[in-house]
């Protein structure tokens, strides 16, 4: 019979922006049976628990995860790594586990080698900001998103069905695909902007440190194309160790096509920066996000 | 003696976002005797004469700025400086003249060459959106928002002392600089993000032509670090056009900053990745900006 979310113990381990915003939707909507945080800091645990986000808070791993119907991994992707080596033992047979990280290759293979019995599912929601931790977690994070899924092989059609419900409970939108698929498309859309927007910050320190006016004079552009890099760095590094190849083939065509806007420029050629420009505005100006405006 | 803005005639030429939106707060404030709206297209005339953006509406340049005491001139940075060299002997002496533009540097010399009793300013509201024409417009666009103001050694301290009246009167906070200095300036802020921008979507149109699903999939880090390269493609081929040289300094310190990531990246080199996106992440966390969030 196909377990439903309302019937599960949900445990999420990890409350910072994504893990605590997916409790608070949870508990708030009265969607599952009963919400657990885990956390590593005491401070942590105690502010999910008082706030009211989640039914159950523990800094143990262990008792978090006891008897839990679904477990959420929503950590930095290598802390979920080195957790898909322990929590096998923990887990109770037929329980889901489905994680929250932004790569999903490394994961998934990770995934492979938990104990027979326990089905995983690889998800990595769509949105954020470039604020983290548990003080940053809003209810309606997930409205609207896109969620990649990525089931394995291993992983039951009944198991798929309660991911797929927990992703269209929150209101976000699953899309199925493969974990080298999700990572390549990512790579263009998440991480090269998250480099990008690093090099940009650069740009303008460095001409700041010569005339400070710089940063009064910034507006909205510059804010925009730069928020990004203010996102974890902790976070980042974790998702670039696990995803360089495609990371190395994005940044590679930025850049060429970064020379060749430089040499246009250079060479006053008008007529291939308008060409190369105007293709870019097109697209995106044709481009609807889906997520919250 | 001081003339004040609310005895004066305004000519704005141009009604596109910039200079729509400060019809639209001079006339809805009664901030000033009359707004004259001058526009090439006849369909922009009658939208800005019937929405009550403007007193008086026309295509003809000649009329609307008979009589005038402040002329703003905004449109794409090489309009005005076709404009600049005709517009001379339309203008009453003592007429203030003050552009929108977005690069300087070539403006303030043009300005330098109208009739003797013109009194020029240069300025650039650092405001805007990636959507553009009168249809963009709102009022308020300019609450909060930084003003850069070029004054010419000509320029008298009265006609200076207006144009700050201007700018404070729509709730912008003027910022003063040489015209060298401000393009060296946005050629950071504002130039730079456009390209980087571009190529971006370029790198991602190159996925997209191969996996359509990166489309579906960006979400706010993607929105927001493109978000620029919308802009009006001819407006921007003018500002990259007369600042090139400033242009160019900053994409080169951007390329090597994003050769020196790739490097990283390619060397599996955590250490020297931490370094730069945790500079990055620290500047950017602590900057604040000026305009409306």
């Amino acid at each position: 019979m196909q377990k439903r979310l309302k019937d599960c113990r949900v445990a999420v381990v990890g409350l910072g922006l994504m893990g605590a915003s997916l409790c608070m939707d949870l508990t708030r909507g009265g969607l599952c049976r009963e919400v657990r945080g885990i956390a590593r800091r005491t401070d942590t645990v105690l502010e999910a628990f008082f706030s009211g986000a989640v039914d159950l808070a523990t800094n143990d791993l262990n008792t978090g995860v006891l008897g839990a119907d679904i477990v959420v991994l929503a950590t930095p992707v290598r802390t979920i790594l080195s957790m898909l080596e322990e929590i096998g033992p923990l887990l109770w047979p037929g329980c889901l586990v489905i994680d929250m990280g932004s790569t999903k290759a490394e994961i998934c293979a990770a995934m492979e080698r938990l104990p027979h019995g326990i089905q995983p599912v690889g998800g990595h929601p769509m949105t954020g900001k470039e604020t983290a931790g548990f003080s940053a977690a809003e209810p309606g994070l997930y409205q609207g998103a896109p969620w990649a899924i990525t089931p394995l092989a291993r992983t039951s059609q009944e198991s798929l069905d309660l991911a797929h419900e927990l992703v269209h409970a929150v209101g976000a939108q699953p899309i199925l695909l493969t974990p080298q698929r999700h990572d390549r498309l990512v790579a263009a859309i998440s991480h090269l902007p998250y480099l990008a927007a690093g090099a940009l910050v650069h740009a303008v320190t460095n001409l700041g440190d010569q005339d400070p006016l710089v940063w009064d004079l910034a507006a909205g552009g510059f804010r925009d194309t730069s928020r990004v890099a203010a996102s974890d760095t902790r976070m980042f590094l974790d998702i670039l160790m696990t995803n360089r190849e495609a990371v190395l083939d994005q940044l590679d065509a930025m850049l060429s096509h970064l020379q060749s806007l430089r040499a246009a420029l250079a060479d006053g050629d008008e007529c291939e920066l308008n060409r190369r420009l105007s293709a870019s505005q097109a697209r995106r100006s044709a481009w609807r996000p889906r997520t919250r405006p």
